[in-house]
């Protein structure tokens, strides 16, 4: 186990699907399990969900939201109240009739979503418009049944958070869905190091039961795209079958406005994707669970003491300073196969410690990345930053700042250098699509028909009606699969 | 609705059960859903178990323990290779046998515990002693399919957390059991202000599939104990029926040592039934959502315009201070409606802020139950603390503290006040049990048959073989049933 875990990864450029099965294997962030389809999510990958959820459960309360929690399971009648819903959803659910050694009366549905549920009990609870806006969210699993499943991109399980609101007017149901789509963004760039393009989802990529699909979507590396979270307008149509209705302020009474938006253990995948490379898994350092590791170099006994003392309190000052750290004092293993180890593993920062070092009072640390805004590596080697103890923990905290920043510029730039605009010509949209150049920006009339052409004739799809601040400064005056008039610039891209 | 809120609650001693279900609904904790027997948390309840979770997880964290996520779904027949395991949970299964709109070959289990699914995964990790222990936790939601549901206490869903290791000896294990259901005491007694009697469990009560199950078990104001949290070593059992085997220090292949340990969201409606009176729910500032709510109290519109502004400050300084602030600035309720509204809440304390009070530099607080540490209040009326607002945020700290041992020192003159030690006479066991007296400390044999009569004749059942520092000074000497010799002092009580 320990020799094979040493031979060189695929590299991305020849196999990308295997690169990124060995990534979640190697770092030992997810694992398949004896249910097929259903992943085991192991502590470094765990790790970094917490971070996640710690961060996005902070936004989601800075914005008004409150956690609660509804069940798990859902009669299937109530499912099949909103007709759109049950049309995307029936294929895709896992039933449970039997319970306590009986036959169940009524089915009951493991929740794909849980949007019939969570606005039955609201309709309970909204009297008047005084009543509302209702601002939840759930953190909560999920069970969408799939046969074709890849860890953490698509799983049958998958845990998540949906946020679920009631409005009193249509207007701010529309600004709830755009504000969190906004927090995903911020999100996303933020702590992810993600670009993503946010815009509208056209009606046939819409969430069954939605008057309208906001999304957030990244490009990945095999510069195919990730859909990284929704935020969806669900308008009246839970609101009517749920009767969910309030005493307005005429008097009148009036079917309130939802909305819904989540984001899943997929973002983890997305965050592979974006940022490892052929060494293996990376990690931005705002949601790596482990940001520094010191591995201690000596070869003597005594050189071990002095080494170990000053590990264990450069240690004690790091861990003090707010860093997520470890001390790699394995013995089993020798520096160089800890270094492996942590690159595998994704860790933003190693720091070396070895007798000459506790000499100088410094220490080498070797970030997981090279930085721009230090002093570049030797030719063929990794970059190495000699740092005082003195001025440790300050310099540890910015580079870690550094690297944050560092990955989403290259992410960034590696987006740009993919996306196509101005295209508008179709035979060159199908060349682009056919070797994934990434994302093609181009006219589209609005029809459903032109859409489903491209995705017949090249598996590209129209992730988003981009919003204003990504358009391009020129917008394209004809469809480019009809050649009539341009309603829409749109995005088209394959995707996960 | 806004007015059946304002009758008075059912009185602890007349109804406790329908005292509980007030409270619960009154206080919006939970309610029932549309599936009978599973549970709507709201926000007032989640946020009591966000509080539970967070100082949970840091004590895991902190005794080196690391979260992990596992399946939802677990084949049939991994639940059957433990023959305890199988014949103590098989009554209580919810079993997927659709999935996709097909017939599934292996039916799935919606897990009641991981147990089988989690040792499955370790027996793949485990290849040498080097590799343990593994110490790993999940928070999950299980099923249990009951028919006789109560708020938290008992649902056929709830959330909780299930700690699993795995252990090179039994020593080892032992300890983990046993350090565990002390984090556990630790958490009870600090957070929940919940004093709980530790110990072994019987043979009869043990958790299926365990070599000995050890629990922490508190006193409800209904003098019924409920068992609050258990920590179970499993010995070898299920790492023999999942092939969990590693190679020892000796080079032989020897069987890992496993323990389980779980808390749930039961420990809510405990906390409920320890602390809450006949105004409502009481709740420990540790695990207080709201920690303080301030109410402005005004006339005129000059008025409003002083205590506002003075409010607000004082809002911005307690927030700033890390307190759990609410400025309650509703203007559709008097002020005496927002006292009795937050009492039925719960807020441990609440502040009055009035013109008088903005001239005299000095606010009001009500703590929710009377403090001892303080000035008494008036014959018939309620506590009431005048402080300087120069004195204010320490001030409030202080009394959060005080609240929260107070709490804690009721709840344990309750129990001591409710226990029976030295019971040697059957016939008084009997009237103590009959008219449900409290904990009730005797002799017992160690047989299985003087237990179950126990349990027949009176509903009683021996709640833990309690640890030294819980036993009687004098042991008795002879089991209260039959009257041979005493193996044990057992506490007897009926309970949840």
């Amino acid at each position: 186990m320990a020799e094979d875990k040493k031979s060189p990864l695929p590299k991305r450029s020849e196999d990308f699907s295997a690169w990124y099965n060995e990534i979640v294997s190697r770092a030992e962030l997810a694992e398949h399990s004896p249910v097929r389809g259903c992943m085991v999510i192991r502590p470094n990958g765990y790790g970094i969900w917490e971070l996640m959820q710690q961060a996005l459960d902070r936004m989601f309360k800075e914005t008004g939201h409150q956690n609660a929690y509804f069940p798990l399971f859902i009669p299937l009648s109530f499912i099949a109240k909103e007709a759109k819903h049950v049309e995307g959803f029936a294929p895709e659910l896992a039933i449970v009739t039997k319970g306590g050694g009986k036959d169940l009366e009524e089915p009951l549905v493991v929740r794909p979503t849980s949007e019939t549920i969570i606005y039955s009990m609201y309709a309970k609870w909204v009297q008047s418009y005084r009543d509302l806006p209702i601002l939840m969210n759930q953190w909560a699993n999920v069970v969408r049944w799939e046969m074709r499943t890849r860890l953490f991109l698509r799983t049958m399980e998958f845990l998540w958070q949906e946020g679920h609101t009631a409005h009193e007017t249509e207007q701010e149901a529309e600004e709830e869905t755009l504000r969190m789509l906004g927090v995903y963004r911020t999100f996303m760039e933020q702590y992810l190091a993600m670009p993503v393009l946010t815009g509208l989802k056209t009606e046939s990529e819409r969430f069954a039961g939605a008057l309208r699909t906001y999304s957030a979507e990244a490009l990945m590396q095999d510069n195919k795209a990730l859909q990284n979270g929704t935020s969806h307008n669900l308008g009246q149509n839970f609101a009517k079958v749920f009767g969910l209705q309030f005493q307005g302020r005429s008097g009148e009474l009036e079917y309130a406005w939802n909305t819904s938006w989540g984001v899943s253990t997929r973002m983890v995948g997305g965050l592979i994707m974006t940022h490892s490379d052929d060494d293996g898994l990376v990690t931005p350092p705002r949601v790596a669970p482990l940001e520094l590791v010191i591995v201690p170099i000596f070869k003597s006994d005594a050189e071990q003491r002095t080494v170990m003392e000053a590990a264990e309190a450069v240690f004690r000052e790091l861990k003090a300073a707010g860093v997520r750290v470890k001390l790699d004092d394995r013995d089993s293993l020798s520096p160089g196969a800890k270094f492996f180890d942590w690159e595998t593993k994704g860790v933003p920062l190693r720091m070396e410690l070895g007798p000459k070092d506790v000499q100088n009072n410094s220490v080498v640390i070797v970030p997981r990345i090279s930085l721009d805004s230090e002093e570049p590596a030797k030719p063929g080697r990794k970059q190495k930053l000699f740092i005082a103890r003195a001025e440790l923990a300050g310099r540890v905290r910015s580079l870690l700042e550094q690297l944050q920043t560092q990955l989403f510029e290259n992410a960034m730039a590696r987006r740009e250098a993919n996306s196509y605009r101005g295209v508008t010509d179709y035979g060159e949209m199908k060349t682009l699509v056919d070797r994934d150049a990434g994302f093609v920006y181009a006219g589209w009339c609005g029809s459903a028909e032109c859409e489903a052409t491209v995705k017949e004739e090249t598996k590209a799809t129209i992730r988003v009606i981009p919003f204003p601040e990504f358009q391009s400064a020129t917008r394209p005056s004809h469809c480019i699969v009809c050649g009539t008039s341009s309603k829409h610039e749109v995005v088209w891209a394959k995707a996960y």
